[in-house]
């Protein structure tokens, strides 16, 4: 717990800082009223702020400033609220941070060109990174930027095709690859490596912070999946149990899918079949119940166990050699975090 | 005649050019069926190329390279594609270049995740204008693809909320404000401010450009909307009468609710305030019928003949002093062909 308090003070701390970064990002011009009012929705409510406060502490772990990590920063937290935007319409997802989702307050077509509209915000301080870092720096975090939106396009695809065509041939691996790309790059991978990058002046090997912000990421994703089955709806701000109405492919749904007899998977092929609108409250009631006594949920949760185990090793090894600090301590301390955080 | 068939063969020239050097951009890699085939989609349907040619033609007439012109040539046609993608879904269109719709073919969720592939894809060829304009000229190019981009997606807000909120006070000038951002800062205005920056090298003066810019476009619009009404649907390729269906607030309903008598007006309100599907093909006609008899198509013809004439005299201002040159000559034949044009 004590672990857990320090990180969210940590949080806490970095949150102030960054979110007056992101209003000052945020045009404040017309047209108010169905563009930046939408692009701001987001923003403004409240997240974790892991992203922006991991490339920050590991920019500041490898030698760097808080002011040369910071227009990166602000790009990674305003390009996951545009994602957001994006994802909520694609999952057709009804509650954001304890709030509507964007479509459902203003429609899809101009909640799509908000989420557009928001991405475009997100590359203004990249161009910012130059008075900052240089052109020749502010290149290279260009072309991490670049592979982070590439990735999490890709493992977006993934998991949408696998639900459009309904599949259900699925592994654990399965799933960690399309983690991978997903969640870990922009919550975990691409953090740690332009944090590091810029830290130490592109002297990092980044492909250790890679493998670490995999384990982390993946970490982070399952517990996500968990508190979405058994989180409080009050802390979660997302809608509890809306993983089991939207049919997505969790580790959790995964397991219950090689453990069913075959009545049961019978049954879960039909309800995975049918449209999100065409699934009862009976039914997920039904579905969880299934994980349950299958042990899905338990299955999941050791399994998070291992992965953070794994992430603890990576984490040796990508901060390698570096003098100890709050930072560094912050790091370490989200892979627990990541295993009992609530929100 | 000679003049459309003297553009349509440059256009036809830059067309084989350019797409060999988009095809490079478009990734070859997984996950394709669910991402990369969706973003290949809409580049590999042959458009008509305006844009990246305008962007072209301008920087030689200014004393530049077609490989300086190429990447952000390239980046131009990647991002209106990309735009097209998601325009289709905010719009409810059922034809893009004589074949359905992105997300008629993909559903929804797969088509948006697909449009914003395609625009992180359109980001590449402004990284590699580094290689080819070294980093303060790209530094600034890449100033003017922002505008660009917050431009063009202002300019799709107001249109979606003015249709979302079934405005009808609205005049020709405010038809244009919005066509000034919607259609003309990537169509023309930010091609021709482009094109002329790298051509040359900073030092044209871009202000008359603009000007040139949305008059050009103004005069594309209003010819694309006319299209909409009264084009062959097989040279088209978008949906015959699609804008009366969807509500589209062209010049031509701006003016007839501007003439219609009190009993149209209730009749046109009501019609306009009906979800896109409960619109019936006898209304549309009837649309249509009451858009002849009060001369609102023969109103934006006039209007567009007028726009077309400031845009002639916007071009002597903005290509003053320049020797003369095939690709000037194409950019002042494109006023006509604006006005002629039938795809």
């Amino acid at each position: 717990m004590a672990a857990t308090s320090f990180v969210e003070d940590a949080l806490r701390t970095h949150r102030d800082q960054i979110g007056n970064v992101l209003t000052r990002y945020l045009p404040d011009r017309e047209p108010r009223r169905w563009l930046y009012d939408l692009v701001a929705t987001y923003p403004s409510r409240v997240g974790k702020g892991i992203r922006s406060s991991l490339c920050v502490a590991t920019c500041r772990a490898f030698g760097g400033t808080t002011e040369e990590a910071m227009p990166s920063a602000a790009a990674i937290e305003l390009l996951h609220n545009a994602f957001l935007v994006h994802d909520d319409i694609e999952d057709g997802s009804l509650s954001r941070r304890g709030l509507p989702t964007l479509h459902r307050q203003h429609g899809v077509p101009l909640a799509v060109n908000a989420g557009d509209g928001l991405a475009v915000v997100g590359l203004s301080p990249l161009r910012d990174n130059v008075r900052v870092l240089g052109s020749v720096m502010s290149e290279r975090v260009f072309d991490e930027f670049q592979m982070l939106l590439h990735r999490t396009i890709e493992g977006q695809a993934i998991e949408l095709g696998w639900r459009s065509e309904n599949v259900l041939e699925l592994s654990p691996v399965d799933y960690l690859d399309m983690v991978l790309l997903k969640t870990c790059s922009y919550s975990t991978i691409f953090p740690l490596r332009i944090g590091a990058l810029i830290g130490s002046w592109g002297k990092a090997d980044l492909g250790p912070l890679t493998r670490f912000g995999f384990y982390l990421g993946a970490a982070f994703q399952i517990r996500d999946d968990l508190l979405n089955l058994e989180g409080r709806a009050e802390r979660y701000g997302k809608e509890i149990l809306g993983d089991l109405y939207e049919g997505k492919r969790t580790l959790m749904l995964i397991h219950l899918l090689s453990v069913a007899d075959e009545q049961e998977r019978a049954w879960l092929d039909s309800f995975l079949s049918a449209a999100r609108g065409n699934r009862s409250a009976e039914q997920v009631q039904a579905m969880l119940t299934m994980m349950r006594s299958h042990g899905s949920i338990e299955f999941a949760r050791e399994f998070s166990k291992g992965v953070a185990s794994a992430a603890r090793e990576a984490f040796d090894v990508a901060f390698d050699g570096l003098p100890p600090s709050e930072d560094l301590r912050f790091i370490r301390e989200l892979i627990p975090y990541m295993l009992d955080r609530d929100l």
